[in-house]
C-alpha cells in the first residue's frame, strides 16, 4: 500500500491525534490507521495483503478467515436490518475469497435498556439469514454495556470457510488486460440506510441490496476456476474497492460510466443527498476481476442468477505504475476516480 | 440447561422488558437471555452444548472455533488492558477444548475522539500477547461510531484451533468420582480492574492474572488425554464456572473453601468492597475436571508450569440430580454456592 501512502499528505499524529469518524469510512483515512498503526504492530503477512478474508492451511487444504464488525444505525432499515447484515457481509467476505463459508460466530455488544423486542428481532433476522444461507451461527458472546456507553447493538460476526483446490483469488493478481464485471446495480443499501436516518426525514422506496453471494461466487468459480480478484464494493462503494484492487494489484482500471447500472431512483437520492453513487456502500454486489477470455462464460453464470441479473463487464485493467482508476463519463469525458477522502456515510455497516 | 431454566423465578419478558446490566454478568440473568432469546432462533447444536467454543469437522480433523467481545472499563488496569486480555481471553477459550489455538481475528470498534496513543498502546499490547502465546492475529476490522456512541474501544476477538485426535472435552463429560482442579489463587483480575475504577479510590498491588493458557493445557492433555471438563473462571467467578459444568453434565459438584487458593490481599479487597471471591473474574485460571485416577498426574504436569504452580484438588463430583455446588466452609460448615444473581463486577472482560 506504498502508493497510498505515497499520495496521503501527511502521516497520523500518533501523538496527539484522535480517531475520527473518517478512520471508520473505507476511504484513504482508514487505509492510513491500518498502515500506520495496526499494521506497524500487528505484521502478519496476511493483515498487510488486506484481503477480505485470510488463508491459512489445515491439512490437506486452504482455509479462511474473515472478521467484521458492524455498527449501522439506525438497526432496522428498508430491506434489512443490522442482524441479516451481520450475517450476509461475512458471508461475503468469506465468499470473495473463493471459498464455502462452513460457520459463523457473533459477538454482541449490548446497550442497557435496549428493548429486547427490538434484539429478538435482530436474532430471528440473523437466523433467517444463516439458514437461507445455509452457514449456521455456532459460536457466540454476548456482553452489556451501560446506558450511552453503545448504541443498540453492535455484532462482529466471523466467518470461516474452505477454498476449493486450484482456487486463489486475491486482491493482487489484476492484471492489464483483464475485464472488469460489476454483479448489479450500484447505491442501494446506502441509500436505504440514508433515508431512514431521522435528520434527513426523506422518503424512498429504495431498500437495501443486502444478500448473501456465496453461491453465485460458487457458480462464477465453477466455470472460471482461475478468476484473478473478487470484492464487495461495501464501504466507500465502488470507487473505493476498485482503488483498493488497483493499488494491491500495482496496476490501473480504466471503466465506462455507461455500464455502470444505477437505478433512477437511487441517482436521484444521490443528486438530492449531494452523493456520488459511485461512493454509496453496496451490501449485495461484487467486481469480479478474471482473464478477458473467461468474462463472457463468468457474465453468463452472472446473469443466470437473480443476484447478477444486472451484470456487465464495465471496463478493463491497463498498466499504471500510478495505480489511477480513470472512468470515462456519460458524456464522454474522462476522470479520476480516486479513493473516498472524508466520510459522506458514516455507520453504513 | 432446563436445571437453569426450572430454577429461574420467571421467565423473560420479550415484549415488554429491556437489556439490564445483569444480562452480560456471566451469571443466571445471562443464561437466561441466551436461552430465552439467543437459543429459540440460533438453534444450532453446538450453541446449546454452551462449552466455550463450538467444535467443527474439517477433512479428518476437529477444528474450534471461539468469539468473544470485550468491554472492560477501564481499558488498561494493573497487569493488563483491553488488547491482551481480548488475545489471552480467546486463546483460553478455544484452549478448554483441548485445542491448540492457530489463527485470531479482531474487530474493532472505535469511539470518536479515542486518542490515537491509546489505541496504539492498545494494539500494541495485543501484539505482544499474540508473539508471546504464537497466534498471530490474520484478520481485522474497524469500525468508527460518534463519541458518546461506545466507550473508547471495544474489541472483538475470535480464534480457531484443532483438537489433537483422540482428545473430547466438553461441560457435560463430569462424572460423579471425578476430581475437580483448580490451577490457581482466584479473584485477582477482578479486583485488579475495580481498584482503578475512579469511583472506588481504591489502591492495591494486585495485578490481573491475564494471562494465555494453551501451553498449560497442551502439557496437561499430553498426560491425560481423557480429561473430561476445563474452564477458565472468568465472568461470574469460579462458582458461576462449577454452576454451569454441574447443568451441562447433571450432576453436583462437592468443594473445599480450605484448598481454593486465595490471597490475603484480594480477599481483603473483596471484603471491604463487599464481594465473594467465589464470583470475581479470573483471566488465567482453569477448573479441569477429570477421572480421579488422572488428578495427580495432571496436578503434576499443572505445578510444573509457572501458571498452573499453586494448583490444586478443591473437591469431586458427585451424584446429584438438582445439579448443586456444595462447598465445606473453612470453618467445617456446608453451604450452597449458587449461581451469580445480579452483576456484581460490570464490564469486568
Amino acid at each position: 500500500m506504498s502508493e497510498l501512502l505515497r499520495r496521503s499528505a501527511s502521516r497520523l499524529d500518533l501523538r496527539h491525534g484522535r480517531v475520527e469518524m473518517a478512520h471508520g469510512s473505507g476511504g484513504r483515512a482508514m487505509a492510513q490507521l491500518v498502515d500506520e498503526l495496526f499494521l506497524r504492530h500487528l505484521d502478519d503477512p496476511r493483515l498487510r495483503a488486506r484481503d477480505d478474508s485470510a488463508r491459512f492451511a489445515v491439512g490437506a487444504g486452504t482455509m479462511v478467515m474473515s472478521t467484521d464488525s458492524h455498527v449501522v444505525s439506525p438497526l432496522f432499515f428498508p430491506g434489512g436490518d443490522i442482524g441479516a447484515l451481520a450475517v450476509n457481509g461475512t458471508i461475503n467476505d468469506i465468499a470473495m475469497s473463493g471459498a464455502r463459508p462452513l460457520h459463523l460466530a457473533a459477538g454482541f455488544v449490548l446497550e442497557e435498556g435496549l428493548a429486547l423486542a427490538d434484539l429478538e428481532r435482530i436474532v430471528a433476522s440473523m437466523a433467517r439469514a444463516s439458514r437461507a444461507a445455509g452457514v449456521p451461527v455456532i459460536a457466540g458472546d454476548t456482553k452489556v454495556v451501560e446506558r450511552g456507553k453503545a448504541d443498540g447493538v453492535f455484532i462482529t460476526t466471523t466467518g470461516v470457510g474452505m477454498v476449493p483446490p486450484g482456487v486463489r483469488i486475491c486482491g493482487d493478481r489484476a492484471r492489464p488486460g483483464d475485464a472488469v464485471l460489476l454483479s448489479g446495480s450500484i447505491g442501494e443499501h446506502g441509500i436505504a440506510v440514508m433515508s431512514t436516518r431521522e435528520s434527513l426525514g426523506f422518503e424512498t422506496e429504495i431498500r437495501s441490496d443486502s444478500a448473501a453471494l456465496h453461491e453465485l461466487v460458487a457458480a462464477m468459480v465453477a466455470v472460471a476456476p482461475d478468476i484473478h480478484c473478487l470484492r464487495d464494493p461495501t464501504r466507500g462503494g465502488l470507487a473505493t474497492t476498485l482503488n483498493e484492487l488497483a493499488c494491491q494489484s500495482g496496476v490501473g482500471i480504466r471503466i465506462r460510466e455507461r455500464d455502470i447500472a444505477l437505478r433512477d431512483d437511487v441517482a436521484a437520492a444521490c443528486e438530492l443527498l449531494g452523493f456520488d453513487p459511485l461512493y454509496v456502500a453496496n451490501e449485495g454486489k461484487l467486481v469480479c476481476i478474471c482473464d478477458a477470455s473467461d468474462a463472457a462464460r463468468v457474465l453468463d453464470v452472472m446473469r443466470a442468477s437473480p443476484l447478477g441479473i444486472d451484470a456487465t463487464c464495465i471496463g478493463a485493467v491497463v498498466a499504471d505504475p500510478d495505480c489511477f482508476v480513470h472512468m470515462e463519463t456519460a458524456f464522454g469525458g474522462a476522470r479520476v476516480v480516486d479513493w473516498l477522502a472524508g466520510d459522506q456515510l458514516p455507520r453504513i455497516c
